[in-house]
């Protein structure tokens, strides 16, 4: 895979290695260690819409391993303006080594893909949320609970079926687990997406659902998850629509997180409406990981920077592991 | 000390290392050698406000010393906007080392520094600057009058109750220099900050005192400083009315620094407006020191940066320090 | 020379020199070998109007090379604004080690390197733009027609007297080619412009013409080259005012490239107005070197940064450059 558009392209296997490979180097700069597998690389970052965390996470990654992120601001590049999308993509393959573009509309960034020779990042689209997904398993299989595996494990979605909802059913049917979405009619998961979650469940062996029956989506749910109620762009609702729709049955509370497994732990991908999806008891209790979710973006980031750059990566490194690996084996047949 | 918010609660021990931590690192980088004490460190720069000088120090300092600053223009962080500051905080302190507000309020800068786990340093806010402070105390030790040590010089400040005035007071009280506010009423620094620094002086053994006087603000003066006329933001004067109040009384001539000592040196946090609060002859002068403080401005972030990161430099150099120490030590006892 | 505001002020074989050494730098890229020669610079860049190009490869450059760029974003600095332009050349003199300016008037970044004294670089400006030239340059020597020299190529632009049309007059004539200009009248190149274009080609040897016959303007040509037909700043010409006066004469087609030397290539700045000044089976051959070019703007800033800062590189390759030199000496010698 040259590019991470959507995890829909990519092998289970393939996403188990880059959350294995985002754990190794967050594990080994919180000894201090900081290997600069991406000395000299440079990461365009494009966004169509502001951004804070992705931004943050994205360039923090670059320069924690060595290398460099240019922020290109909204209005910056209009891909697919006055000049057209081939020629802008063809230019930043000659000058940057990867890029990452948040686009309003998903087929940019997939048009982006195409013309670009060089890896490009889907850092949120209107369809999809691809980054976040990574970040989400790697801090589901940090929380695991007590001798569970993935694949054994349930989690609820709860409220509007908003890009991260989409991605949190991808990635986990994708891994095998079970996914629910707790929602109203008219803001459950499209048809199309519901195809996906079958498909991906019947190579997974995992399980697909969306009710709007509290106690169907909840039952031994490992993990909770939710998100603002107005997250789809061209969709946007007021206040006052939002809450009429969604308010009190799709506000996570205490007493609602009770209805989940005893051990179960609360997600958000941030930034939270406190009051509406999400009540201050449950964001900021002991069980809540979502700030750890947070922090595991700049994990995330790190691992996928690497995996699709790991051809060009400094040859010091591709060397060691050559060592390494021939080692390994001499000592196997010595 | 986990943030620079105001120098209000550093000790003056604390404020010295501080300035010699920078002189030592602007010798080492005269010298050709830049430390890479905050390597694979990243610094969020947060600007309410546009900034030119305070955000090209922030980035160059952490450059030398081999970390990375991160550019967050005014709107791209909204600090207490949808997202409340307690999450900004948490979310920040995972991903990023260290962070720089330039805010409006004074409030919104300590309120960060209460919320986040990492270090949170002051770029300027409405009520004090004491980044500025910190370079502007580095420039004064560069150029002490021959002879005298800090504490036996006096100041004087010319014209607003900026910031910056109430900045160079705190400082300058702090580390028991006499400090002198030269203005007109209406426009001395307020109660509550003349309280502050008359137990700064209590403690240090400076004096302080404001007065619209000009032969007793500027007899025997070392240092001469001033400021543009509506540095507050909620009360910014038109041209108009800060020309009636201010001059021709508090714009500094040649004239006037012959009120001062022989020796006396001309300060000026930039950018200046000729012509109102300083005339050309003034500033461009051989006593003139505003530029030597605008490239301090960088000395002083350097020494800020490592300080407050001190527990986070790498290994390597904790070790060097150690054994330097050691070896002194043991120097002392053979 | 200290600064890059126009290649009138360069001999020829200082221009020479920046060629090679951006190919050398390139080439060591390539290799996979970046040398740190800027280690701990820093480049300040100042843009008064947005760009995409200029501004990636600037930062990747210096990245490279080891060093930083700070983007300057229009608004964020005002030149000659409030603070006069030379006490914001002195205040940036002593916080960064170089600056680049994108302005709009050139007198701006001229009076920047007149009152800086750090080397300054023109980023564009309404009268040139040199960076571009250099890597058009650069682009040429990849391309030379077997068995040619440069100063046996003849290149013709199309269309409109742009910068880049100036621009790439300066250097082709400075370097001893043969440079014509095909365009209407009322867009040919001024006078003053036309009088640089001889006296550079009577110390180089070079030839110069200006036409709107496109046989003479065609006839042997190595090199076509184009660039939109609304390009300086205060003239910009509505698409109905433009087509109608460049179109179809000025449009550079397939059937306009066969009558050029059967050899020859086609360049074009970028952005390109696809349909307009060019069209697609053109910038879309295999003669097309237009995205080689884009690439030489990023080979062309390491060359310049590196040859502008040569004083300030690291003592450690000033060391190594001088054994090197040494060894060859003492080898040629015994």
């Amino acid at each position: 895979m040259k590019d991470l558009i959507t995890t829909e392209c990519y092998k289970k296997e393939d996403l188990l290695d880059i959350i294995d490979l985002s754990l190794t180097l967050k594990h080994c700069i919180r000894m201090g260690y900081y290997p600069p597998l991406l000395k000299n690389k440079t990461l365009g970052m494009i966004f169509e819409q502001s951004s804070t965390r992705t931004r943050v996470s994205f360039e923090t990654a670059m320069e924690q391993l060595g290398g460099h992120a240019q922020y290109l601001a909204p209005g910056q590049i209009q891909l697919g303006g006055h000049e057209s999308m081939a020629d802008t993509g063809r230019v930043l393959s000659r000058l940057v080594d990867i890029v990452m573009a948040r686009v309003d509309a998903h087929d940019t960034v997939k048009g982006l893909a195409e013309v670009a020779s060089i890896p490009v990042i889907n850092g949120m689209s209107d369809y999809n949320h691809p980054t976040q997904e990574l970040g989400d398993a790697i801090t589901m299989v940090e929380h695991l609970p007590s001798g569970k595996c993935l694949e054994e494990c349930k989690i609820v979605f709860v409220g509007d079926a908003t890009q991260v909802c989409a991605s949190t059913m991808m990635i986990t049917t994708k891994l095998g687990m079970e996914f629910v979405q707790f929602g109203p009619e008219g803001h459950q998961l499209s048809e199309q997406m519901q195809a996906i979650g079958r498909a991906n469940c019947k190579a997974s062996g995992g399980r697909f659902g969306v009710t709007d029956v509290m106690e169907d989506a909840f039952r031994d749910a490992d993990f909770v998850y939710t998100d603002v109620w107005y997250g789809l762009y061209n969709k946007e609702l007021s206040r006052e629509e939002r809450l009429k729709i969604f308010m009190p049955k799709y506000q996570v509370t205490d007493k609602m997180m009770r209805a989940a497994a005893p051990h179960a732990k609360f997600l958000h991908c941030l930034p939270a409406t406190r009051g509406e999806e999400v009540v201050d008891e449950v964001l900021d209790a002991p069980y809540s990981v979502a700030f750890d979710q947070a922090e595991n973006r700049l994990t995330a980031m790190r691992g996928i920077l690497v995996y699709l750059l790991r051809d060009k990566i400094c040859a010091e490194y591709k060397q060691k592991a050559a060592e390494a690996a021939l080692a390994e084996m001499l000592f196997r047949i010595l």
